[in-house]
């Protein structure tokens, strides 16, 4: 028992020293996080074991996205332009992501955790490089943001559909998931949006009282858990469970309080999730397969840029436009971090293909401040996006949501 | 791995349902929570297993005592007054409870826990009537509070001790863990108040930077799972060692980011505690031992009237106040109860032994109010102190720093 309070007390040093460092690198906070999970892990100090703090870290998932859910503003960023992006930045990286996969020989079943993997994108860092430069409100951005956030949730959908056929292929099973995801989703949202956030407010202004803020919180807490049991109840998994709650309840009158009660269970508990990720890597197996992450990394990049540049321009933008709408589309994050985390729990992706699925999100993320640099032809002042912020991982989610809201 | 998220948003809503239900019988809620608890486990609708939620509820009880150091001015309670009604608190209570104990056929290892729990007192609720009574600034209540403080640590010290002779009694082995108890308590305190604060603000300002506060709240945690292993190492409860974090933390230019991401922590955490409290008790071994509960109950009230008045008596307080001092100090709580829960881990106290000390527990609680205002004849304002605070159980533990920084 005494071990898991020295694991947690070592888990959130190392998550100190992760933020510290990758402020000091000027890169996103989950990657130093995940750095310092890898010296604590058993590829380097085996310090901690992740089967200890494996249900914090989930937990943790869980917070994350219920956050994300919380932020998003989707009348604004959900349009039909942002649709269509985002389906083709899936569809053109699945396809591409599942080929490769068989290329270096692995099996079906694991060929199709990397798909699901490659085709979520990570709008983070994205988000905080287009703050920088000024750009957060152009259309272009908003582009981007809204593109972003559906392919996560299609990203989760996918998930859920290969996460139901660890055997092989059956198309009825499939064709089930998908409508249970889909039902689910739309029925969230729209129950969600038109009822729950009334229904919260009318509990906590009614029978909780004015007073109780932080029990009005314990309600909005009990919620995500609630959505997360019925999302993988059904075959979904727990965290778009969470983040249809938080998108549920960000129209509610206290949705201050949910935010300021939520970033610091965040500060906790997601700093676990990160470090977590970065536990579970072996070093050794990465590096066995190397000619693999690089590939598996140039096809992530290549097929997000080709996919979403492409329908960019077809909608009517600038070359210039959509290539920057390709690369800002090209991080990977949370989410591919979470369908790995997601097939190695179920025991169907190794652990080789669970690190190769890390430093293709790492790789993709480190590259695209400096492309959109490029692009933007403004070196200079681009990669000081994430200092003036006060949240270790999310400061990028807050433009993401600043700039919705505008 | 889906019904943990079933659990916990039962274990949430129960948690809600448990804090209205104490507001609105002007009860504290740590009693409304333990009745929630004991309705969804296995006594009636078996809904949550204790297994699957006690490493979160153990985190819960981690973060309430460490909220309570944070709270806890020691200079100005901790007087020699205090520390004399704290001892005879401790003592007279003790030997009351183990010769009950023995009297009722109990083994002396059982015999000893019950003694343990009886001897801490929980001041939440005496210092919520105190408060409402505006009596909170009398000296009467400044040494009930102090000494109430003082009783937690000898409360946790005397556990420590208990807790190492599961055997039976060894003298070399009692006396080493009292003074490894004595030297990491005085140890912490001294270097905690002189050094622990200066440095984390020193990091805070020098090195993570004025607009992280979460990262600064990340390392208050991560400090207090560090001295909660620590305190375990040493034999001593984890939770004297989160007590001692906070105490040590409690003079950082920081405590109110700290107070206020832990109270939204403890929201969700310390309800899960207190719920699983309940979830453990079995209402049908609790029955069968009902002559037992009541002579504890008895035993437990009047050994601290006794113990505590008398020395107050003799420390100068007048009859009326000694007596005040005697009842404010019956009440026992989270002490009583984490020491119930950590001889039923050890698997050294039966159930039936674990949930007599839950019912002397809230016996004792719900007593104390209708006492004390008889004892200051005022019967009418007394039981609405818990009505205009915004925390779910720890409002009065407010009024205790409250009191204590005036």
């Amino acid at each position: 028992m005494e071990l898991i309070w020295f694991e947690l007390s070592i888990v959130l040093f190392a998550a100190l020293v992760g933020y510290l460092f990758s402020r000091s690198i000027r890169q996103p906070v989950s990657i130093g996080l995940i750095i310092v999970g890898i010296a604590i892990g058993p590829s380097v100090f085996s310090l901690v074991d992740y089967a200890d703090v494996s249900i914090l870290a989930q937990i943790g998932g869980i917070i994350l996205l219920f956050l994300v859910g919380l932020e998003s503003n989707f009348r604004e960023i959900y349009t039909r332009k942002a649709f269509q992006v985002a389906l083709a930045g899936v569809a053109v990286p699945f396809v591409a992501g599942y080929l490769t996969a068989l290329a270096f020989g692995l099996d079906s079943v694991s060929s199709l955790f990397i798909a699901a993997a490659i085709s979520a994108t990570s709008i983070g860092i994205t988000a905080a490089v287009l703050k920088e430069l000024g750009k957060i409100n152009s259309e272009t951005a908003k582009l981007i943001i809204g593109a972003a956030v559906i392919d996560d949730i299609l990203g989760l959908i996918v998930l859920s559909v290969v996460a139901s056929v660890p055997g092989g292929l059956q198309v009825a099973g499939v064709a089930l998931t998908v409508i249970k995801a889909l039902v689910f989703v739309i029925v969230a949202i729209l129950v969600g949006d038109k009822l729950l956030s009334r229904l919260v407010d009318f509990f906590d202004y009614h029978v909780i009282g004015v007073h109780s803020p932080k029990t009005t919180f314990m309600l909005a807490m009990g919620l995500a858990f609630a959505y997360s049991f019925i999302a993988e109840y059904i075959g979904l998994s727990a965290i778009v469970g969470a983040f249809l709650a938080g998108v549920s309840l960000a129209r509610s009158r206290n949705v201050k309080l949910f935010y300021a009660g939520t970033e610091y269970l965040e500060a906790i508990f997601t700093s676990i999730f990160f470090v977590s990720l970065g536990i579970i890597v072996s070093l050794s197996d990465a590096l066995a397969v190397w000619p693999f992450i690089i590939a598996l990394t140039v096809v992530a990049a290549l097929s997000k840029i080709i996919g979403c540049g492409y329908v960019a321009k077809r909608l009517g933008f600038s070359s210039g436009d959509a290539k920057i709408v390709g690369v800002g589309m090209m991080p990977r994050g949370e989410v591919a971090l979470i369908i790995g985390l997601y097939g190695i729990t179920l025991g169907v992706i190794t652990n080789s293909v669970y690190s190769a699925i890390v430093f293709m999100a790492f790789l993709t993320t480190i590259a695209t401040p400096f492309m959109l640099n490029i692009l933007y032809g403004r070196e200079r002042n681009s990669l000081r996006a994430q200092r003036q912020t006060s949240l270790p991982y999310r400061n990028e989610k807050k433009a993401v949501s600043l700039a919705a809201k505008k």
